[in-house]
């Protein structure tokens, strides 16, 4: 893409209004505007990661067997009262009234929806498990939205919803989504601790929300240090119930827990190798049993023919958060610091002379070449200073910065930067090959 | 995918309240569930289709060089207030009241954030031409929502927004589009005829509507035949405004026009190469000028420093209305006939044996070697009648059948059908071949 054709809306202040380094980044690198109280656009740049964080929250979903549907955001409130929940949601639920009269509601989570939809899609025991996902808008009317994507009023979450048979599958479709959050939030760049959480009035010990540790998040959380160290999940296999199992209880044998679970036995055996700190929900997952089920009359007919009840889970992860949570993980002062899988280009190609002929060409050509390899290249062509194109490219944070100067073109050299590392001088072929390897 | 483990409640009978074939047919295939009036929830079969649409409208108004971004669903009553399109909007729009009692509404449309969007991030006459597009759902409150995905509330639409400094630009920027839709459509396999429609109270000759011909269509549109003709707009530089003005001009020579816009002369002039017919919209382009920066007071600097009010354009597709247009275009008795490049899968492999080793063995190492090589594949592996088998493999319209049985197999051989086409056999290895190729 050349920035000259581009929509690249950069800011050279810092938003007075903007409170958390996310907020401010994102806002400056022109990748989201405000357009109502915790409502954004978002912006070219923005949608771009936006997209790839959620074909990794795809793929490995679809990895985990689940299935991707799509609910929409209106929903009726019919299934909300069947559920109870019409009433018990409470002011942070969008309500709305159609032309008809009647009672609507903006989705701040679909387990209702969810559930009547595979109870109108399955009739046998033999249609379980089954796993059901979406990557949807969602709404939810915070008294004080803030922290910018962190804490938004309209906002991308991939929401799960699991049905089994019995506890002992249900506990390995939790265990599926558990290894498979833990390798979502891995191919980020995030390190993200699962910690146990509550469960609220259904109790019981299945819920985890995966935290990324970070000063600004709103959880205190508490941790045994062992959790520091990177977690190497790609040796599992998630088909294999016990060993996953297996594999579970050694990761959560460390101990780590949000303010509302804190363990004092369990602290006390971490001594001082426990860890207190603020952290961002990225994502939960929770094990609920026949709350919806039971509550909406869905069953399933049985091998022996009497009916079962499934059993549930839901399993959330806040998509757009997820952009804020990566930038509080990973920035300097001079902007953000994308990791390869969710940048939005691979490579910024500065060319620091749009006036000089040798220059025009070397960027040119540079540029046609990458693109035709399939090097997602942001190709800076404006007529600015030096000084403002590397500015933008370090504030957007791509990972790679590739200069063409008219002194390194004399030579047959360009400069080749990674963003927040070290940059080199080096031939043009070969830099086309490190890029394109 | 395994069709054990997947989510396909299909239907065996039509349900009583759906009026046109499309609705039936994306019931009975289990693609759509309905959740309330005119609101539809996408089952997995459904959406993979309507991501495959998605991904061809954005592929060509990428090429056409627009730029995705993407609104929020929820927008402030108070832009609309600026455009004058608060009140007169009407029921359709769903109007919102927050928790603060702030008035809000879900866009139906998005004229006025665009506007807002751009000339917050364009300063100057060098950040124009740009073209802003987005894929998200809408919200209309039709009075009475009817046949299926073709007139529902809730849409997916693609809507793009041009800007421009002078009317030159925005004629070419209109032309952009107007050649997009032409390679969109017709990469669906869709003859869609662009037809001059009504520019309402703006007047002026720049707007047509794509228009696809079918007998369940609700508008009424007559033009001449030869646009019955498949046109080729592969070999049209877009690049180029004066070629491309004169293509689009080459085309407009033949006669098409909505109910609204009919011309009694130029019918007169077509004589009995005059046609009518029903049709269903799914696409419009428009040209309004300054309509929208005029009433929001948008300027940027002119080269002479003197302020210039862009002239804007806006382009839409119902890229959920597509889907049924596709199967109105395209169905027979037994189901849908999916043209390839929007098919869910390419290729159902039915095992008509489940119970015999040989079949199983064949049919398991078929799906391998396919899906190793990146082939879609749905492989029903139910333990199921085979005539059940085809029944499903038709009614849900992917193009090819590849057919597993015991005689075949003891012959080494499989069979490969063409969905509405013929049936061969043909050897294993030759049939991955043809798969693959």
């Amino acid at each position: 893409m050349r920035l000259s054709r581009y929509f690249l809306p950069v800011l050279k202040e810092t938003p007075g209004d903007a409170q958390v380094v996310s907020h401010q980044l994102m806002l400056r690198a022109g990748m989201i505007r405000q357009t109502a109280a915790g409502i954004y656009a978002w912006l070219p740049l923005g949608l771009r990661v936006l997209q790839k964080i959620a074909q990794i929250v795809r793929e490995e979903q679809d990895r985990a067997g689940a299935i991707e549907v799509m609910m929409p955001t209106i929903q009726s409130a019919e299934l909300w009262k069947q559920s109870g929940r019409y009433e018990a949601y409470g002011p942070e639920m969008l309500r709305i009234t159609d032309r008809h009269d009647r009672e609507m509601l903006f989705s701040p989570t679909a387990e209702e929806l969810f559930t009547t939809i595979f109870h109108n899609g399955a009739k046998s025991y033999r249609d379980l498990p089954r796993n059901l996902y979406q990557i949807q808008w969602k709404f939810r009317d915070e008294v004080r939205p803030r922290f910018g994507v962190l804490r938004g009023r309209e906002f991308l979450m991939k929401d799960a919803y699991s049905f089994d048979v019995d506890f002992a599958g249900a506990r390995h479709s939790y265990n599926r989504m558990f290894i498979a959050y833990m390798r979502t939030f891995a191919r980020m760049g995030l390190e993200a601790i699962p910690m146990q959480a509550d469960t609220g009035p259904i109790g019981g010990d299945l819920s985890h929300e995966f935290i990324v540790l970070a000063p600004t998040g709103e959880s205190d959380v508490f941790y045994h240090e062992n959790w520091l160290q990177p977690r190497d999940t790609a040796a599992v296999d998630a088909d294999d119930a016990a060993g996953l199992e297996a594999f579970i209880d050694g990761l959560n044998a460390d101990y780590a827990a949000t303010d509302e679970k804190r363990d004092p036995a369990a602290e006390a055996a971490a001594g001082d190798k426990l860890q207190q700190s603020k952290g961002i929900e990225v994502g939960q997952v929770f094990y609920f049993g026949d709350k919806y089920t039971k509550a909406m009359g869905v069953t399933v007919q049985g091998a022996d023919g009497t009916p079962i009840t499934p059993l549930m889970g839901s399993y959330g992860i806040g998509v757009s958060r997820l952009m804020g949570a990566i930038i509080e993980a990973r920035h300097d002062k001079d902007g953000i610091i994308w990791p390869d899988a969710v940048a939005p280009y691979k490579v910024v190609l500065i060319n620091l002379r749009v006036d000089d002929a040798a220059c025009l060409a070397a960027a040119d050509d540079l540029y046609a070449r990458l693109t035709a390899a399939g090097v997602e290249v942001l190709y800076d062509d404006r007529d600015e200073r030096g000084g403002a194109k590397f500015a933008t490219a370090d504030l957007i944070g791509v990972p790679w910065q590739l200069v063409v100067g008219p002194k390194g073109i004399a030579n047959g050299v360009v400069e080749l930067k990674r963003r927040g590392g070290d940059k080199i001088e080096i031939g043009i072929d070969a830099a086309v090959e490190r890029l394109t390897a």
